[in-house]
């Protein structure tokens, strides 16, 4: 058995959660998860269809995206997750999808805006949108430029990837992360239901205003705050 | 076996409605059924997730918010279902949801109007919305405030909790209610239909004229009224 | 056994299927099956749940709203079938929802536009909605007077029922009917994707054109003229 | 055993996918699988429910739109099929959904702008709406001509079904093909998420901009250029 197993079978049962929540379409996404003392991630393998996946088709890749193990070829997302996990020290899971309202906000070049204490309750800032990139990184290597445009932009507004574990790519689509490959799974269904619900405000009213930063304080704090008393201790 | 055996069997059924109406993500929402007698309420445990909560996990309280017999911490939203048990003597059940279109009318601050007979059938008024609290209460005893603040709002609008069975807390989400936690899960699945209908009604036609009058009444006593002559006798 | 029997097991089949198109929650809705030889119809008791329905308790009434057969309480929108049955003597069946698109247009008091082929293959002309009533038709016999202003209505544009198997009732919900109750199942279904396809047409283009007169043509005959050729022989 | 079973079994499959991807109502759409080597193709009969669908009731046509095989009537959309087959060499199955997205965009008379990667993903176009028919088409042979409207678009705009394998058509709804009737039905899920990522994108911001032409080439090519390194090789 592969001494890669327990990261393999998160991985496959990952990704295996995200049609079951409605956030991909048939191959239309990708999940992977990080062994952090051997440097290396599970993803799932590039354009297999979910219900044709298996645990041991996962392909194991070393954070500089050197194949360890594995026969298929990786998803074409692969370098992305790479760059993330090699400069994010405390991330162990990644998901990218298209999921529908999140790619959408996308599509618009904007940032999510913080309109209430769903959104809060799991991050304290607007959902950041990474600029759109320029011509020579798409030229590029681009989905290793992909990784970089994530992170330069975390740096240019001075976020922390264990604050916001959520990102959207401009005219491209979401990708969210966490501490172990669930909770990235997790935070892709919580920033698909914030696009959408920021989506609708927003059509109700127009000029809907930013939360308080009271109320964002609150509501943050109460789930992550050194204090917190949200769940079970 | 124990005593409050009958609120938890009922509060537990009540949560598990929750997803499958589809009107709560992940944990995003609690359910609680009183015993009016005891003085105390049944309510979900903090943070389980519905796929392996079970009966007798649900917490017992009692309306000053002591903890009467549970292991678990109780929903941290557990303080406004004590002070609105407290406070309307009526009431036997309540649930709080994040559902999508409820919880982007809260984002707007603005009630949710009266454009159509299905919301006559339900109540006879807007939808109300609590305004969105001091920065004071925010800080202070943030979720005993809350319930305050819903019924300072019904107050100030001369509204019965028995006659509306539901609310906005602006910037957050719907909290509803009845005489037992079966018809406060039916509430909040009526808010949430009734939230996207005025979404709907009101995106099609932005000038879309309140219920006139006659219509309000005949609807609201045909289902409410001493004459009332919807369902079995 | 009851000489209704076949309209009373049509009629629960046709309730039954209500929530199963997604076109009712909870008892939001009632269908029922008329025998024209003896006069009567079978329709849903009011209030209650579909989960609970039995085909046993469909209640017959005749079509001056007389209770022939049935021990619960039948309908509270009894009367309008009733009259709808008594003036047009082609209908078999007739439901009444408050599907969520049809009901927003409702609410906007507009006709719903022909828009494309997909309305025309069932109707030539605009989804009719009846206007909002008299203060005076509401706090009559309301129910009754429904039912008239749907017929009124259709004089008043010239509409056939027989041509023209759907209507909105402003500020209230659709009403539809057919030969069949079958067929008028199917019509509500059809009127809700009506609804939500004209409603997202008009929200991309505001003045999106309504459908040319020789495309209204071509889909209604196709499907309905003499020389129709759609469906098997 | 008919000669034509493999591709009266394709064109079952792909039908009966239809409903399950959510994509058709009741009977509006149709799948059919081509036979090259024998110049047929197998189509669902018309107005069949899909529920009492089977594989043998398929009708066989070729591509001049003479009846080869079947004792039902073919869909009443067969010769817009034949058309198509007959004069684009390359493709093996055609779908035709009234979905509901794309067929409001239909309505609109509007391409599907390419906002995003996920358009890119699969054609480097927007996805062209084929201009209303003139009456005396309409009139004349409606069904052989919107085959034409069809060919007459993507000649007049320098399209190549290869490449770009769904079109709208003014007024009426989608179509989409591909060397395999799985893929055809493939291409119309895909079809119906960029109309309704394309709608929500407008929506939040009516100006977003075009996807800039790098981003187009890079998706494109990385899965269907000389190079494309998306899928297993």
């Amino acid at each position: 058995m592969s001494q890669f197993q327990h990261i393999k079978q998160a991985a496959y049962h990952a990704n295996m959660q995200l049609p079951e929540l409605g956030l991909v379409l048939f191959t239309f996404g990708n999940a992977s998860a990080a062994d952090r003392e051997r440097g290396v991630f599970a993803i799932k393998p590039s354009g297999v269809p979910y219900a044709e996946l298996r645990p041991e088709e996962m392909v194991v890749i070393d954070f500089d995206n050197n194949l360890i193990e594995g026969e298929k070829r990786p998803s074409s997302d692969t370098k992305t997750h790479a760059v993330l996990y090699k400069h994010w020290k405390n991330i162990g899971g990644i998901v990218h999808t298209h999921s529908t309202y999140a790619t959408a906000w996308a599509q618009t070049q904007q940032d999510i805006p913080i309109l209430g204490t769903t959104h809060a309750d799991h991050l304290a800032v607007d959902i950041p949108c990474a600029p759109v990139m320029s011509d020579e990184m798409i030229k590029g290597d681009y989905e290793y430029q992909t990784g970089f445009q994530i992170l330069d932009g975390f740096k240019a507004k001075g976020l922390k990837p264990e604050e916001v574990e959520m990102v959207l790519v401009a005219n491209h689509a979401p990708f969210s992360w966490g501490k172990s490959v669930e909770k990235a799974v997790y935070n892709s269904a919580v920033l698909e239901e914030l696009a959408r619900m920021a989506y609708l405000t927003r059509q109700i009213r127009p000029d809907a205003p930013r939360l308080k930063e009271a109320l964002i304080e609150k509501h943050y704090e109460r789930k992550h705050g050194a204090n917190a008393y949200y769940g079970q201790a």
